[in-house]
């Protein structure tokens, strides 16, 4: 694979890509599940190779990290499968017509959702399966009918490459239209796609600078589309006085196994852990992360630009340095732990907030419930944010929770935000900076929408509407008929 | 009322909108309907002064246009009450935890949508009520439980005044928190409002110019927000032979009443019809024009606007006036109806293709069937598209359709485009520059869905999960349980 491709190899891409979204929109439903029922087939079958490849190129363990994710990724494609064949995220709603209608009278209206068009995804290079080239971003926009074309992460090309012929293959295989998928490399190929008018919609897993810069992008182009940024987040865990003195030694080792998890280098990585002044925690946290060994990261620009951030996190103001993790080799480190008070951290430098990429995280001590509440309220909105508490401290969590519930797109109770399960009410998002679109989730059922829009049908004979819309429902989709559910 | 409103006059206003927010969205769902309902009654109570003010404002007349404008806004905001009622509108959706789950072990993980936040609304100024102050953004941004600021248009000051009057003291008499609506004043204030970070997404209903110039700031911000604009639209009606030929008199008739209606100052003025060669319906054309009186436009820099662009389209090559409609006094206009061969149109200024905003339009005759199809490719995606024909004409009107149905967000059968029912099934939106988010609707229940954002609890025990998700259901809403509707 080259660092690039050619001028004339995208434009004959995003040609085949606007080519297949017609025949992609009108395939028929179990089509599209055969497709993408093929595709989890296929990787599924060559998953040995896969994850070998991906062990070389990103560093992670096999087991039970990458069979883990290779899992967790065919899986995904199914379950799009069966979010095409529940039917519900189409939308099918049926309003007749009604001559006694409030507003005047209504002529007979019918909506549903239809594919955008073809989809760039722009790949991650910390998920090499799950968020990469036959990741969530490109299950949900094939299960929606659009095209993909996938611009790869360099961080791992030849995984890329292979996973990319694998799901080409495949999906050519199952009757899919030629250019439903396809690959391309190099920023210049990335940005170049992403302001051609064939693309309808783009969707990007990574850093917030990365991120914004190819938001700025997307919305700046005469015609602007919509751009599902899932950028980055500090998921804050804060933890009550009452869970410290009933789990104290528990929460601590969790938390350091939950921040050095797949070398911190997760978008949930707790970056701050809330303790109440006086937790007595110390001596527990230090063992922790002493104990863990040291963890190679993706590749060496993440490691040097770590080692630069976690530079700058130990020299703040007031920051003191519990742990100090060690280089190890070229690209692998010792965790690091970071303890500042909470008068401090509210007045310190915004830095400190910020998400690091790595196996570091930081410890603020509250003096009570007022300070907590803060520095809370100094955070960024952010992916997760985790409560550690006592159901019996009622007043002290509901009032956390009325806080962070205002900041995050997932809220999680005596666990830990690390891990993001892909099922039907999952949400992974949140407010900018942790997502570029609120009101979206890039994992889960709900992933679909980002690449559907609605179509209303006013007024036509049965014959000429598209079959999810016919009145006597051939495809046996959940739908709304004159404001009544279930009908 | 003055020509904006002074500084500390916004502070004031953003600041008790922020503070409103959490009561907004805390409110339980009987609160919100009430809320609602107590401003639709307000309004209807006050109709007669508010239809004579409006007349006087905008020169549109009192029946059926105002007093059917101002029906279909109460209506509007009660039909969002039934909208809370009915609770789908939350997506409230359980994954039970589940050891079996394929990808590996699910926690408790429960979804639920939650207001945004406060909302900045920019009111139109073709729609005194129904777009207006008390219009659907305000109401679907209401019933999601955002506070919502109103930017007035300078169109319509006075009956502006009013209505936000009327709303205000209708939602403080019914409870609602101070601040959860306020109006304010002025380009600039409009603009500083844009861009104030306690301004969480922002509606907006007008030109393409304007539009674009607001989005543009708004996703410019160092924290982007949604912008739903819904902008301009041509609005194309195909006329087949086999239509013309059935009842070409009629068509001839009714389309000259949908593309002069409201004065031609609808988003969804039918701009184009395509006639096939030699239809000869010019007499009927002539006739229907000419019997149409002159109307006012809205104000004067809506008629000036109105007489350059139309001095333009007459004035490009190959356009032939069929009807030449006049300037009868300060504000009124005649219609005036233009005309072009299709392979004329197929090369002629891009100018042509775009909105314009009054009683004119143009017919376009076009050769064959594939004349046709090239023509409709160069036109930018729209609101609507409009076929009128004989269901016979299958393969013919298959094609069209085909083609209509990617670029538009409601297809229209033998009606006209004009006149957007408010029901569960309406979509009034469409791609760029239709509007600048083409997965949302502006009109109907869906509207709702664009000020909420979702998020997911992790591992809650009952009693401290929000109500919409206990277990026991208490809210009677419709969930999706395991993956399983109707739980």
């Amino acid at each position: 694979m080259t660092q690039g491709i050619a001028t004339a190899d995208l434009e004959t891409i995003l040609d085949a890509a606007s080519s297949a979204a017609p025949a992609a929109a009108a395939a028929q439903p179990a089509e599209r599940i055969r497709w993408l029922t093929a595709v989890a087939d296929a990787l599924d079958t060559a998953a040995d190779d896969l994850v070998a490849l991906a062990a070389e190129e990103t560093h992670l363990p096999v087991t039970p990290r990458l069979r883990g994710e290779l899992r967790r990724t065919t899986f995904q494609l199914r379950l799009f499968g069966q979010v095409i064949a529940d039917g519900a995220y189409l939308g099918a709603d049926i309003d007749h017509a009604d001559l006694q209608w409030p507003m005047g009278p209504r002529p007979d209206i019918r909506r549903v959702q239809v594919p955008l068009g073809p989809v760039l995804v722009f790949a991650a290079s910390n998920f090499p399966f799950a968020f990469s080239v036959a990741g969530g971003d490109t299950a949900s926009a094939l299960a929606a009918g659009c095209p993909v074309v996938l611009k790869a992460h360099p961080g791992h090309e030849q995984l890329s490459a292979r996973t990319a012929h694998i799901v080409r293959a495949a999906l050519l295989d199952a009757g899919a239209p030629e250019g439903l998928f396809a690959m391309i490399s190099g920023v210049e190929a990335g940005v170049t796609a992403l302001k051609d008018p064939r693309i309808t919609a783009a969707a990007f897993t990574g850093s917030v600078a990365g991120g914004r810069a190819l938001f700025d992008i997307a919305v700046a182009r005469p015609t602007p589309i919509p751009f599902y940024g899932e950028l980055g987040s500090i998921n804050p865990v804060v933890v009550t006085p009452g869970a410290v003195a009933d789990r104290g030694s528990d929460i601590a080792r969790e938390y350091v196994a939950s921040f050095t998890l797949g070398a911190g280098q997760f978008c949930t990585k707790p970056g701050i852990l809330f303790l109440p002044e006086g937790h007595g925690l110390d001596e527990q946290l230090r063992q922790a992360v002493s104990s863990i060994p040291a963890q190679p990261l993706l590749n060496q620009r993440i490691a040097t630009g770590y080692e630069t951030r976690l530079g700058e996190l130990r020299a703040a103001a007031a920051v003191d340095t519990v742990v100090a993790g060690a280089r190890t080799d070229q690209l692998s480190f010792t965790p690091t732990l970071l303890a500042i008070p909470a008068k401090d951290f509210l007045v310190a430098d915004p830095g400190l907030r910020q998400e690091c990429f790595g196996p570091a995280s930081l410890v603020v001590t509250y003096h009570d419930q007022a300070e907590l509440h803060r520095a809370l309220a100094l955070l960024d909105p952010g992916l997760t944010a985790t409560v550690h508490g006592e159901q019996e401290e009622t007043g002290v969590v509901r009032a956390l929770l009325a806080i962070l519930n205002r900041q995050a797109g997932r809220l999680v109770w005596n666990e830990w935000p690390t891990g993001v399960t892909v099922s039907w009410a999952q949400h992974h998002g949140g407010p900018y900076p942790a997502t570029t679109a609120p009101t979206t989730t890039s994992v889960g059922a709900a992933a679909i929408a980002r690449f559907q829009r609605p179509v209303a049908w006013q007024g036509f004979p049965d014959a000429l509407l598209p079959e999810a819309l016919r009145e006597g429902n051939p495809w046996g989709l959940p739908r709304r008929v004159d404001g009544e559910r279930n009908s």
